[in-house]
């Protein structure tokens, strides 16, 4: 899941009512973590003071081992899965007897590179700080065993939001359940991948070489961080994504603009056109058969939406916003829709860099996320018809000499790999008794039936299991950025939650 | 003068009927020349050696004092002018007794910034070659004394083309005219600038605290290359600019594209709407009042624009271009009208670079060239007006979070120095005088009004001379970038042009 931002003033503006906390085994791993926060931290610590950058390939078979250790020590059988040139899965299972389904709990150990000359410490040095390093809070010791952590304290390192944190609430959690005394009810999968923020090469066919491992009833996705307002979230989806390059050509060298303003095509100003002619001033995408085939919302997602707490004017404020595309919409639904976004534009230099030039070239990067119901090949068809309508003969390699020479405009398209969108119902049982579950652990919820963002479902469309998000760490986490850092009421938060998912 | 480009085939196609030469100083400086061509060729050679980049004081020093040097060895009394922090003006006076005007003779020794590993060989060595550089046309041996160059040998140089060729040009001339026993008529004035690649930031202020020593009667800008034909251009003006950078915004930071894709304004689209709202498909400009005030082109302007030979589809063959600009009216045509130019174009990354995020603001470089009758400010509080139309508040200095935050849409502007155009009246008598001197020496000639690129009429402004360019550079001289080289014939051509000028 991608970055959330630091929301200033959001968490106070939306305190919620007290939790409900009626969920016994969540109310033991408060007990058992308030008796072992020390020793919980000094766990966490270790695993991440091991470096976890996808490429290096030396320190991820150490993240994999320390944690298959983790898990063995704590009884649970464990092995590495690989594919040739892949990171292993760390997978851990404990056979429940009598159990009628299987959890599959999914996490990451790997975690975003990174230059260490941004980071205020360094990343793989995990420490304790009274606050947000953005608000200068000082870097303070671990407190003794058998003191208190406060709940505002945050752990600074690489991956201490996304995506180790869930790995030792986890581990936790069964700790706490087993000083409790209590039985497992459903047997459980642990799928931990090393190579989720490399883009997952591998993840699907990892899978799919070994189904029967990996199967279960539901796929329990704990990454990214809670909603803005510090309510637990719960994710039922993801919009899909269809990446396209558009370059459109002037003269085959940048040309003098006195000698041959006026006359030269400006390739600036005909992307200026191009891309000016898909969106209206209202943010509605204005290719043709762009939206058709969407698969509607269900009443309970609409509901979902409709429930979801309104940030937009904080948001707002945290990003120095005017206005909004398609207002009076609210970004909850704004995202259940596809979108058509400009990454970037380009041609020749501007501001000191520029010279007096007709650029020779432009060039934009677009991305469309796509929701049910829409193909990310399609999508880019139908972009690439709506280019062709506006006049352009359109390639999809370097034109030549020939090519440009003979058609007043011409474009190149370069697609990138798409990915379909994805939303669990909902409705189902399985999804009904999650929301339940975490609810009883947690409070009131905020349930998306889709991330704006995009991740492949590997869970569904390999083995055909409803994938359901449940995230732990902080929205401000600075995840994917320098200063990576998890709340530590979030971890406490997360180890509850986990206990109760693990006792359903 | 700007870079034109290599044409290959346009000469071959406009080679016009056989030059008149019925200019007797002209055919004086050929007959001189054919007997000294090695001779001219090495003082070219030790004048070229000296590296003459403006920002280099030293070097320019030394070209000064090789060029003072070259003046007084021919008993013409020469000085340096600067102002401070200035590089110097060589100046020279030959004083013709009786003599009832004076002509004043410009060219720059300085050239433009280069990066040498650009070059086929280095740039202040320079070499002779049988031919072009991009058709591998190998380094040749000079020549021996008293034996003949080819005249499609090519001198490679920087400066060789721009502009260094016409001080030799003219000191030759100067040489041929005395062995012949001619005389002048005028006084003659030589000011050759040491900073005109720099953007010449002195040149006005020098002549200002000079204007007695730099006064006449007409000023002969020798800079620039000739007509793409190879004919011989005369130059009786130059359009004007006005520069400024655009820069609109979204949030604060890049966003997540899937997080915030359809909620948060995209700064590139706003960027590109709005530059699409400056000119209609066919290129007309559609800020209002843009073309208030325009100067007309008298019937002798219009006759010489309708007597410039149509190179439009060479040049658009040689572009790989499908379609021009305001098509189906001609280049010679278009550049006598303002322009509005992209320069360049940025917002984010694109390609490989992009990431999947809204960009954070989005930035255009504009240039809009201006004839007479347009002013550089007002032209762009035009243009910021238009702006102001799209609903933008419009600020010329970075906005705060408050601005932002309050606006929809905000935009940056920041101008950049203006120059108004010029252009001399082709109809006064010593215009009419020169454009026959000129022809009488080098048969027919292409008359521009106006340049299409911008030069600043130092003389015009300052001393309020009349100014026209008498180029002798090849058009394929590479100026302003690596492998600068000048056509053997064109310097031939330029002595017997500057000789014919010489004694108008």
């Amino acid at each position: 899941m991608g970055r959330y931002l630091i929301l200033a003033g959001l968490c106070a503006a939306f305190a919620g009512p007290a939790l409900a906390q009626n969920n016994t085994a969540a109310l033991a791993a408060r007990q058992w973590r308030q008796n072992h926060e020390r020793a919980i931290i000094d766990e966490f610590f270790s695993l991440l003071s091991i470096p976890n950058i996808a490429r290096d390939k030396t320190d991820i078979q150490r993240n994999a081992d320390v944690i298959k250790g983790m898990l063995e020590k704590r009884g649970i059988p464990s092995k590495l899965v690989s594919v040739p040139g892949s990171n292993p899965v760390v997978f851990g299972e404990i056979k429940t007897p009598g159990a009628t389904r299987t959890i599959v709990f999914y996490a990451h150990y790997d975690g975003q590179p990174l230059d260490p000359k941004e980071w205020s410490t360094p990343p793989f040095q995990p420490l304790l700080r009274s606050g947000k390093v953005e608000d200068k809070a000082p870097v303070i010791p671990l407190p003794e065993p058998g003191t208190s952590f406060d709940p505002e304290w945050r752990i600074y390192a690489r991956s201490s939001g996304d995506d180790k944190a869930p790995i030792i609430a986890i581990l936790t959690a069964i700790d706490a359940i087993r000083a409790a005394g209590l039985q497992m009810k459903s047997s459980i999968k642990f799928a931990f991948e090393g190579e989720e923020e490399a883009g997952s090469p591998n993840f699907a066919k990892i899978l799919a070489a070994n189904k029967d491992l990996f199967s279960g009833d539901v796929w329990l996705n704990c990454d990214g961080p809670i909603h803005q307002t510090r309510r637990q979230l719960l994710v039922f989806g993801a919009r899909g994504i269809s990446t396209v390059d558009i370059t459109v050509y002037g003269a085959r060298i940048e040309l003098h603009s006195g000698h041959y303003g006026n006359w030269a095509p400006n390739p600036a100003m005909l992307l200026a056109k191009l891309l000016a002619s898909m969106k209206d001033d209202g943010g509605r995408v204005l290719i043709d058969h762009f939206y058709d085939g969407i698969e509607p919302l269900s009443e309970i997602e609409k509901m979902a939406i409709a429930e979801t707490p309104v940030v937009d004017e904080e948001l707002m404020r945290e990003f120095w916003l005017g206005a909004t595309e398609n207002a009076p919409k609210h970004l909850a639904e704004l995202i259940m829709m596809p979108s058509l976004n400009i990454r970037g534009m380009s041609s020749s230099r501007t501001g000191l860099q520029a010279s007096n030039v007709i650029p020779a070239s432009a060039t934009a990067t677009i991305d469309m996320r796509l929701v049910k119901g829409m193909d990310p090949t399609q999508t880019a068809n139908r972009l690439i018809d709506h280019i062709r309508k506006q006049g352009y003969f359109v390639v999809e390699s370097e034109p030549d000499e020939s090519v440009r020479g003979s058609h007043p405009k011409v474009a190149l398209i370069v697609r990138h790999q798409g990915e379909r969108a994805y939303r669990t119902s909902m409705d189902i049982s399985v999804s009904q008794e999650v929301i339940r579950t975490v609810e009883s652990a947690r409070g009131p919820t905020v349930k998306m039936p889709s991330s704006g963002a995009t991740s492949p479902d590997a869970a569904g469309e390999v083995l055909g299991i409803p994938n359901i998000g449940v995230p732990i760490a902080n929205h401000d986490d600075n995840q994917h950025s320098y200063n990576e850092n998890l709340r530590v009421q979030n971890l406490w938060d997360g180890i509850e939650l986990m206990a109760a998912l693990l006792t359903i």
